[in-house]
């Protein structure tokens, strides 16, 4: 038996305030407590959601991170699912496997160890990193910018030991979000028509599920033409950008598909933009799935005539996927080479380069950055 | 093979002006055009979208009425399915069996005989009535308030000659839509709960139709207490008025059925009504089904963060139903005494009395007036 964990003091990427460039920082990162490991983070790439956050919230300091690949370090008390060296992903949305969404076999939304948004542990509401004794606060419970973290055991999956830490680390978010948005939330059939709208890596992922279901035809929309000629490598076999139409984009896609897509996909986390996706989609049996997750406006405004005749609206967290029982099959598809991931990959960085990878993701020039920690 | 039918003249109540009580007039009906019947009316009953479209739109002078039953006096040319003396009930959206949605097996929304929002036939945007010569505009192609109508003849539905007409004509829209909503578009599963937001006959079919399926609890609401106390002859076993409780009345029902009502329909018209519903549906796998038609404030406000937890927003028109295909089983169903019909009909009035129908409807004193025509 190991001896009990005791405080390590590693290097994190903190955020100080708001929008605020990050500051790698000594922190102490206490042992994890009952239910809780520590893992050391081998490699944590750059979400839309950690920029949005940092751009908008007001919980500081705080370690961001949430789509991260590392190693058991140490495990708490009442822990029996891992032990020290075991290969996991971290889960930004937990599974708890007990609750009646968990048992339900039709949601992923644990009652439990859902979304976390206080910057805090789900169990007993305080912070597993201090600087000087001071907390800092976590977010969605993961916190990957940092070498070690602590995390709820139903926050994470055990994967392959066989997978390269940082390849797989996209499919902790992103990477996941797009595919499972494709096939568990829509559901594409065969020869279907997609439509998918912003084509960063969880557009892309719809794009490669879309795919891989046999969808006749994809179309990708998005203002930035660079991803567009990027999507092609993904699936997208239409690309479309609003700019170069007078007229709205919505229309376009009609015309194109007779009528409208029979699956569109809202990635862009503009509400907006939902409504456009709406507007694209086809009487009858149009779906409109929404993935991102918006900055201001929440709101969504929705025309009843849309719904009248017969389209659906459907939303869904980290593509439906139950993270925990799910996660680690696909993470079994990319070594089987099923699936894709190291093509999101467009920019491997040193940890201490943090900052770059937050510039890269606001100017629109980059799918994923992955940050590799101090060996 | 009969003689051409020639122009009947008729009774019909024609709206001449948004809001004001129908007048008694002699009509011409011309006689069918090709692809069309012309249907002696036995029986229509007052659906709340007639007094939505009276009061609120501005096509006038007009024929309104979209539910009834009646027995065909004349065929046009290329009518093959009908003859003279079959009984047959109104449809407000068709079924023209050819189009890519009628052939698709996923949709109702036929292409070619749709809704008809413009007061004139779908086939060549005229109209079959007339005063002294000049048009009078028809309501969805069906215009049941008058002795005769014509319509296409993919807006009848053939049914058993054994039913009594002045009963099953509100299959023709209401009580027909909040089943389907309830089997086809919900798929309401036994042992569930379920939210109805408005208690008209649409509210109180869903409510036939829930318990049918074995929903454990159907909840229903209303601000009309007496709409509260028919509810409990339809299923509905909770009955709450908005009025009773100072906090929204999502929290009540969320409380009530442990985090949300598995399935919530708005059947009000009141878009506002709609985002109340799907904040009482729960995380997961809620869904919520919209059939209300809105007079005001068409668009729909939807919080992301309520799709984000794995709710659902789904719309339809007529239930889902395949108009034509679908709705003589559904007499079928009611002559086995499958379904209860006769307990919607609250009033049974003259034709001459049609004004008194629309007061009860405004009023909410009625679920359905049916209107027997003159022998």
């Amino acid at each position: 038996m190991s001896s009990p964990a005791s405080v390590i003091t590693c290097k994190a990427a903190v955020a100080w305030g708001a929008g605020q460039p990050l500051v790698i920082e000594e922190v102490e990162v206490s042992p994890p407590q009952p239910q809780e490991i520590r893992i050391k983070v081998v490699a944590t790439s750059l979400c839309g959601s950690d920029v949005a956050a940092w751009e908008s919230q007001n919980i500081f300091p705080r370690v961001f991170g949430h789509e991260a690949a590392g190693i058991v370090e140490s495990v708490g008390e009442g822990v029996t699912e891992f032990k020290e060296g075991d290969h996991v992903l971290t889960l930004f949305t937990g599974e708890c496997k007990m609750c009646r969404h968990c048992t339900s076999n039709k949601s992923n939304i644990c009652q439990v160890l859902g979304l976390e948004r206080n910057g805090v542990m789900h169990s007993d509401r305080k912070t597993r990193f201090s600087i000087r004794g001071n907390p800092v606060y976590h977010y969605l419970g993961v916190s990957s910018f940092s070498e070690y973290t602590v995390v709820h055991w139903g926050c994470a999956a055990k994967v392959s030991p066989t997978a390269p830490l940082e390849k797989i680390c996209i499919l902790s978010c992103g990477a996941a979000t797009g595919l499972g948005a494709s096939w568990n939330v829509a559901n594409v059939s065969k020869g279907s028509n997609v439509a998918i709208f912003g084509l960063g890596t969880v557009g892309l992922s719809v794009a490669q599920g879309a795919k891989l279901r046999g969808a006749s035809r994809v179309i990708g929309v998005d203002i930035n033409p660079e991803k567009g000629e990027k999507a092609k490598d993904f699936g997208v076999n239409v690309y479309l950008n609003p700019k170069d139409y007078d007229e709205p984009i919505h229309e376009v896609i009609k015309r194109m598909t007779d009528g409208g897509a029979d699956y569109c996909f809202e990635c862009t986390g503009d509400t907006r933009v939902t409504t456009t996706a709406l507007q694209s989609c086809c009487d009858g049996w149009g779906l409109t799935v929404t993935l991102g997750v918006p900055k201001a406006k929440p709101e969504i405004a929705v025309h009843y005539g849309l719904l009248l005749t017969g389209r659906t609206l459907r939303g869904s967290t980290f593509g439906g996927w139950r993270p925990k029982s799910d996660i680690p099959s696909l993470v079994d598809k990319y070594l089987n080479k099923e699936i894709v991931v190291d093509e999101f990959i467009t920019h491997d960085l040193q940890f201490e380069d943090i900052n770059r990878a937050f510039e890269l993701m606001r100017e629109g020039k980059c799918l994923r950055c992955v940050m590799h920690m101090p060996k």
